[in-house]
């Protein structure tokens, strides 16, 4: 990839929003949807993680993923400390409104945080993914 | 796509696992996973829905997709009454083991209840897509 194009998918890019679209957005019991991202390129997916109504507001407005650590219970934008940003490229909610999915130009090495470019790096019965 | 493309892509085919696999797979509180349900032929992400252990088992055996109904409480298999069945071609699990990943052959239609290819059909600020 040529220095331009990697400059032009660094690019943060706010998603416009209505208020009707953000009343779409089921929540559940904990005030949480999941978040699925998947890669611009070549549509692999990268992770779910989870957001609420605060953090998908703060994706749609910034073109950057912030989802809310369950664990952590903070709000964590993505690639802030590894240096792995997402910058958002579309967000659609499904026909129930209780999941999101998040296409994405993936700076850096992946989406996960073991160094693999995918979370899904392990299958069924593939030996050879199990490492 | 040829007759013989479509009778390939309509085979149910188990996939292989070892319990040590299914032990990576970590429930919620109320025994669930989430899984994602992306398509083989061009990686588009189709649906959400979710697995107990059970349920993954019964996928895992039968190479079709079983999930657990939140709101009915009980198991379905995608496509039963609907015809638009999945098969599955690789299921892997993410790093924490709290997301699946399930790749199919898509029959039918699509797997939305709407009659649309994808449950994924709003984006947020595409008007044309809020139909």
């Amino acid at each position: 990839m040529s220095t331009t194009e990697q400059q032009s998918k660094s690019i943060a890019t706010p998603i416009p929003f209505t208020s009707a679209e953000l009343a779409e957005v089921a929540y559940d019991a904990d005030g949480l949807v999941p978040a699925i991202v998947q890669d611009a390129s070549d549509h692999a997916v990268l992770m779910l993680a989870w957001m609420n109504e605060d953090s998908l507001r703060r994706t749609l407005e910034t073109g950057r993923t912030w989802f809310w650590s369950r664990s952590r219970k903070e709000y964590w934008c993505k690639g802030e400390t590894s240096g792995d940003r997402q910058y958002v490229r579309s967000l659609s909610y499904d026909c129930d409104g209780d999941t999101l999915l998040i296409v994405v130009d993936q700076e850096g090495k992946g989406a996960c945080h073991t160094g693999n470019r995918t979370c899904f790096y392990r299958s069924f019965g593939d030996p050879s993914a199990d490492a």
